[in-house]
């Protein structure tokens, strides 16, 4: 395959980071993969597994990157575009893989060298496990990925970005950016939230319960152990979407358990069978 | 291997039942498996299959068993003991299946030939599947199956479920019937509450995102497509811990909360870490 770019600068080569850098240099996609991040130890991992092609250690990692991703926290994001932006040539596309896009979209826009150049996307894949030990060239085969332009996304740029993903075996989907923060909100913000929650009842109320734990509570609970500080920044990023989605899980436990305290066991044989009519739809787990 | 009993009746022939049919056969615990149900269909799968050897329209299954085990909904429990009472020989040993085991190990000794010929059984396995197309001779291996003894509880009744558990792969374990209510409030029926209410409120507050479930959504909600019935009959008979369980829960929910909502950055990471620590020690999922 002909090369979409030569040089592609990822900042931030963990999980998510990482298994694009590594899918794209498999596929032929980029010349030359630039890794940056903070940690000295992960960077190392990355090369010794050849997902990047070298390393720089500071934000000069953006020069004559003609496409530039942030996979960073996404509190992260829009102070690190600024801090590359000196760096940056004109023309350079950026992108990043953040799970929140309102916010975050309007701050690169205003960080970049050009609000047309910055293109959302968000891959929905990925697991509990993180940093470039956990990259995998496979992640987003099948996996839907959701781009983002606004009025101000420049054709060319969004045109790059999609084929980037495409070309990793992501199936692509263009949303606006708080449309697709009210999506996540729901199937991804929400259940993590509750993971994290669910995890912190049982240790706080009954620790021994934990040594009992079947598949039911592992399957329900896997996405509790994904990285604390990714997580902190979508909670903050996309706190109101977050809030309503917390006021309708809310008003339906409140509902199953006052099914529950009044021995409603017809309301709550119906209730469990929409919802189980609606899962079954979805197909199997991951 | 000497078979443990000549005969063992198993009600309702399900993902439960049948697995625990179909692996006792194939371990030569039983010399014969006596089905019986509900659903003439599914005893035809279940005879198709080779779950068991033969099928019993009516409570007369009970007659001459050796052994008589109810994978029914915990709801079904009692009711059917007492209408297999008649028909079941003096000695002969009534276990179930059930995730409910305070209430309707009572119940059953109540309505049995001898108090002291039963014993409670839980294994802790299972997926979201159920009915003899379900069974799965290797269900058990490896799985915790948590026995619940009384008081008046026959040592040698005792000895042979424990056998039959072991026979069939899993690790046993002895609790008592409300400590065990306890423990499953916690890693089991919160934690399927708390999936059928994710799942009703993601397709009554905003049922387009659906279509963009993940990995994560498809995990935690997996168990939200598990048999309403039984879900009924467990959340209705195990209401008083469950109560309790949820409560801790919305505590911890209200707290994780309570940071998002101030911006509390930190102490949300803390909290995430805390959470992600605990539930990285319980392995990985199903």
């Amino acid at each position: 395959m002909t090369p979409l770019v030569d040089r592609m600068t990822v900042a931030g080569v963990g999980l998510i980071g990482g298994s694009l850098a590594l899918a794209a240099r498999r596929a032929g996609l980029v010349r030359e993969v630039v890794g940056f991040g903070r940690t000295a130890a992960n960077l190392d991992v990355a090369l010794r597994r050849g997902l990047v092609d070298r390393v720089v250690h500071d934000e000069a990692a953006a020069a004559d990157a003609d496409l530039v991703v942030l996979a960073v926290p996404v509190r992260s994001c829009a102070p690190l575009a600024e801090r590359m932006r000196p760096h940056a040539r004109a023309g350079a596309v950026l992108t990043d893989v953040g799970s929140v896009k309102g916010a975050v979209v309007a701050a690169l826009e205003a960080a970049w060298t050009s609000p047309g150049l910055v293109v959302g996307a968000h891959p929905i894949a990925g697991s509990e496990r993180s940093g470039a030990g956990a990259a995998d060239a496979d992640l987003f085969r099948g996996a839907r990925c959701v781009v983002t332009p606004t009025a101000r996304t420049d054709a060319a740029a969004l045109a790059l970005v999609r084929r980037l993903w495409e070309g990793v075996g992501a199936r692509v989907e263009a949303l606006g950016p708080d449309a697709h923060d009210d999506v996540v909100a729901r199937i991804s913000h929400l259940p993590h939230l509750i993971a994290y929650a669910l995890v912190r009842a049982v240790d706080d109320g009954m620790s021994s319960a934990l040594a009992y734990a079947g598949p039911g509570f592992l399957d329900s609970t896997r996405i509790a152990a994904s990285p604390p500080d990714v997580w902190r920044d979508i909670a903050l990023a996309n706190a109101s979407a977050l809030g309503a989605a917390l006021g309708e899980f809310r008003r339906a436990l409140d509902d199953l358990q006052a099914r529950v305290d009044r021995g409603d066991a017809d309301g709550l044989e119906r209730a469990f069978a929409a919802a189980a009519q609606v899962r079954r739809r979805l197909g199997p787990t991951s």
